[in-house]
């Protein structure tokens, strides 16, 4: 019997062999299988989990058996039990070589793994971890060979882990000093990027977390994560607290730019909102705040430069220039997160001063750089970010849509919250309507509606009401293609009301009345012919005239109906079972970046090679922007939507401007 | 006549064809001649002199005439009046080849340039500049070419100074938004080490500023230096506030083991002192503390730790391990030090535990590792900081001399301040002593001794002179070999006192009467016998018998005569022409590490090279002492001190213990 045995590993299927005794783990090292530890091979962290096939293998022509390894000791199944490891598992690092085996790693002991998607929309997030932990063993200091702390560090991570020319920031030796004598030596350094100690803990420490912060203009979102796998452990989110100084972006830009310190201000206050959803997201999942390592924090462009304490209003007037638009990473102390105080924050890249490390985000999430269907992104705010194409080429546009989506500028628009109306419907033939508020199932014809809605009351319409409310209107001949609410339609219904020399739908009674005018239609008209344009004018430049796919993305996209985005003509036409909510897209994408090292490289090379096209210079879009006025479009075909809707006959104004007409006279 | 011409740079003597009209500062840059610039070549700086030379040169084989090169014109002309061109020089930018030219750059056109040094003992510091400063005119950002501040300041920096691939502090994006938009675009950049940005401001700036600190236990120094030319605006210095928590440095450490925050109180402290001392020296030399932008800081590893907010206590004990001995970089607002935002403060390295950064700082200051010369650098205080070698082999140690040296411990001892003595005769024969105290040029003995002295009065002994007190009465005779005050000479002096059974000196009648008491002989003893010791140790590992250099750093090292500290055979023997006080050394060597890059490289090499040697380790170490004890030494001979002093004659020891043997019986 020779002195060595031959090793194969699965799923990669790398052999090699190796003198008797060696460890299973021992041996996937020297043969670069991806087998997680953070023990070091001590047998405590219970990380390096194999199988042991049994039987004989015709395609790796070799006897393999439990016995052909060695017997678990006592300490293994101590490890084994407090792990809970399943039964038939090994500890890698305990098993020892005595004949040849086919050893099996399982998913959950690879260091690089699949997470599994929680929903099939959801690009399935695999883990390239960006914070190893490692853990080490180092030597006491010897008065005959001086070496200090970060020295004795350096070379037990050097000598165990192979990590070689490690930094250290000089922050992170205030924690190494303790670290290094409370338990004798034994720590656990947390290695960003394979080339930076960021924390030292005292003994062995197996979990490390990372934070994804998605800075919204009206809503913070923070996911805590577990950065070894990439599993969400809590989730908050909070109103953006910059709320009191603007409601849209471009009102905080505004407030920057008339108050000095406006803008001073509202970095603080969106800083402590994201330190203090850290801190409720780290105490849900009972984490302490010294274990949280890295953080990824996406935005739009004015979110992102307020968070970094940069001035936001070359933002608000042509050309829109960002102070930079690379990614960036800083510690996270610099922008008052109470993390470990050698967590480092990773912000995405802008892709332009009106597309931000959010539209980023979502582009990574929705990968359409990583397909062959073309793919539009749309994300709706005071200017809507607008991303189109796939593998081959990409494209990004900004187009000032103004915040008649966020329900402002609307008679009686309100931001998304409890008493909102957020659904229509309107019957074709009695024009009655019927809707349902924010904070209640039940439509407003149905029993229980008004019990339901008591405390909150009927308080005005959303962004995704309006659309719904204007869309109806439009489907059933209230609203001309032209925009015009049908005042010749009122001796059908009472509920257009006479307006000066225009009509208004009466959706609700009341109190409030809620009323949909024919400015509210103008709002939208001006909004959804700017968005249509904006991607219209990115398909022209790409050369298509059809998209395989839409994803809407944000708050915004999560609420809107696509059949009613395309009855009203917001999108151009498509399968509407092609048209997805991305709503946590951009959180995705912080999440993504947040686990996967590979990723951030891939958001950054993504970046660079979108297209930018300003829409302000470009000729063809105040053209588009004009046809795209129309409901659902002036010329455009809507095939896909004449399939689920009837859209009322073109080109038949029976009473266009009637209502007007008779007035005026 | 060809469309070139041929430029031959001196002193370089670099030399190229390059076709008419070329400005000679391009010629230089594409030659790689080292000719400064801060505006880029827009004849506004006026750094970019040369002088165009006269004649037929046989060496190079041209005629060189003036008017080879283009006429100056009225721009430059305005640009040599106001910043003060010397007659005969033209500006390298402006002056456009017209045939072949002999060109010579002036020392002070070059970058790379050597400043003279001011007094003939300290090393002449090379400038080799860690940030230059580089004026552009950025682009406009165009609505058609999106890109973000940085981007544009990069491209500029790229184009016009081949500066590629720049990092930027995300801080310094504050700054960069403001100054691009103060004057159309037009920046001056601060860039780091050729690669990173550390601060913009608006327009032309000509000059940045770097600041060397020397953290010492009882006195904090700062310099104030241009950083293109290293010369020294303004210098301060100021009590360290830490002596409140201790003295000497043990007893520091002693209160950050005993107070729980201590050692964050005096990270308080000193950080605070330097910030201060930073805001003094700026503001005695008119500068902005914005335009600051490097720090170097050195001290021992104590005042390194403390600085650094890093835990001192071990530091105290076996085997004094320091949390980092390697050079660090972070940012001056990470030590609360109100420079520029992007500022960044090199630390330098420690050699070990006992031998600090400070001891770098000598060492690049006395550069033994550059001569052949064995040199011995000693830096005296609670423990002595030890270097020894030459360019081939260095070697490092410390030794616990105790703080008797810096007065404590003495019985009359105190801190070097007004009214301490620091200067001690005593007459061979009559053995009257006088003496001089700090505050007064004169000696106690001569007319107006006591006005001059009213104010302070006579208030004890400081460390330089207990040490010229114990060499004089050893000197005289009144002290024996081993270090006993002679009782027996007790006939001929009413100032040796008896005290139980040793005798003391009365140095001074007072009040209060001044004292040199048999203990205090001792602890000198001790300590010399350390020191000695120590540096023996060293002399055997390096296999020498004597040294050919001694360099005396610090405080101690600039108030010690060489002759007393050889009598008192605290160093070895030298020649006393070549036993020099390095006082500043380690201030100077901080101020070459803020002006020149590669010094940085070269301590931090020397710093690996240097041999440490554990003197508590070593057995050698203990029998050095012994005979290290006797004055000046029980065995090792004094050759050159003989020369200049007459030594008592050995092994009679006359009347030795006489005095306690009579008071015993």
């Amino acid at each position: 019997m020779s002195a060595d045995a031959l090793v194969v590993f699965t799923p990669s299927g790398r052999r090699g062999r190796f003198p008797l005794g060696t460890s299973l783990l021992a041996a996937a090292r020297a043969l670069g299988v991806d087998l997680d530890s953070v023990c070091g091979g001590r047998g405590l962290c219970g990380r390096c989990q194999v199988a042991v096939a049994d039987g004989i293998f015709a395609k790796h022509a070799i006897t393999s058996a439990d016995d052909h390894v060695s017997a678990a000791g006592e300490s293994e199944a101590l490890t084994a039990a407090r792990r809970r490891v399943p039964a038939g598992r090994r500890l890698g690092c305990q098993a020892f070589l005595l004949g040849d085996v086919v050893v099996d790693v399982p998913p959950e002991a690879q260091v690089h793994r699949q997470v599994v998607r929680k929903n099939a929309a959801e690009r399935a997030i695999a883990v390239d971890p960006v914070v190893r932990l490692a853990y080490v063993e180092a030597p006491e200091p010897l008065l005959e060979a001086a070496v200090s702390d970060l020295g004795r560090l350096r070379a037990a991570l050097a000598h165990e882990w192979g990590l070689a020319d490690l930094s250290c920031d000089p922050q992170s030796l205030v924690a190494l000093q303790p670290a290094l004598r409370a338990e004798g030596g034994a720590v656990t350094a947390a290695v960003r990027e394979g080339r930076h100690i960021v924390a030292v803990w005292p003994g062995l420490v197996e979990r490390a977390y990372g934070l994804a912060v998605d800075i919204g203009s009206t809503t913070v979102a923070a996911h805590l994560t577990d950065l070894a796998d990439g599993e969400v452990l809590a989730a908050a989110g909070a109103m953006n607290p910059q709320i009191r100084f603007g409601e849209d972006l471009m009102s905080r830009v505004s407030y920057a730019m008339l108050n000095p310190g406006g803008a001073a201000e509202m970095t603080a206050s969106v800083r402590e909102a994201v330190d203090l959803l850290a801190g409720d997201v780290a105490a849900e999942a009972g984490v302490d705040l010294d274990r949280i390592v890295e953080a990824v924090v996406v935005g739009n462009p004015v979110m992102h430069h307020l968070y970094l304490g940069l001035d936001p209003t070359p933002l608000g007037v042509a050309p829109f220039t960002p102070a930079a638009d690379e990614a960036l990473s800083l510690p996270a102390r610099e922008l008052g997160l109470h993390l470990n105080p050698g967590a480092q924050v990773y912000l995405l890249p802008c892709i332009a001063g009106h597309v931000g490390a959010d539209a980023a985000a979502v582009a990574l999430a929705e990968a359409p750089h990583l397909g062959d269907e073309v793919t539009l992104m749309v994300d709706v705010g005071t200017n809507a970010e607008i991303l189109l194409g796939n593998r081959r080429r990409l494209l990004a546009a900004s187009s000032p849509t103004g915040p008649a989506f966020e329900g402002a500028q609307i008679t009686s628009g309100q931001r998304a919250a409890p008493g909102a109306i957020e659904r229509v419907r309107i019957d074709r033939e009695s024009f009655e309507p019927r809707f349902k508020v924010i904070g209640s199932a039940l439509w407003s014809d149905e029993p229980g509606f008004a019990g339901e809605t008591r405390r909150s009351g009927v308080t005005g319409i959303c962004g995704s009401g309006i659309i719904e409310a204007i869309a109806e209107l439009f489907l059933a001949g209230l609203i001309s293609a032209e925009g015009v609410i049908d005042g010749g339609k009122a001796a059908r219904t009472g509920r257009l009301e006479a307006d000066g020399r225009t009509f208004s739908f009466r959706l609700f009674d009341g109190p409030p009345p809620i009323l949909i005018t024919q400015n509210d239609v103008r709002a939208i008209q001006l909004a959804k012919g700017a968005l249509y344009a904006g991607a219209r004018l990115l398909m022209d430049r790409l050369g298509v005239e059809t998209v395989d796919r839409i994803a809407l993305a944000g708050a915004f996209g999560s609420h809107i109906d696509p059949v009613y985005a395309m009855a009203l003509g917001l999108i151009p036409d498509c399968d509407p079972a092609k048209v997805v909510s991305a709503g946590n897209a951009a959180g995705t994408g912080a999440r993504i970046a947040l686990v996967n090292r590979a990723a951030r490289a891939e958001v950054e090379a993504l970046v660079k090679q979108v297209e930018k096209v300003e829409t302000a210079v470009e000729l063809s879009f105040q053209a588009h922007f004009v046809e795209a006025m129309a409901l659902p479009h002036k010329s455009a075909p809507y095939p896909h939507l004449s399939k689920v809707v009837a859209l009322p006959p073109r080109g038949t104004p029976s009473s266009l401007n009637s209502g007007r007409r008779r007035r005026s006279r």
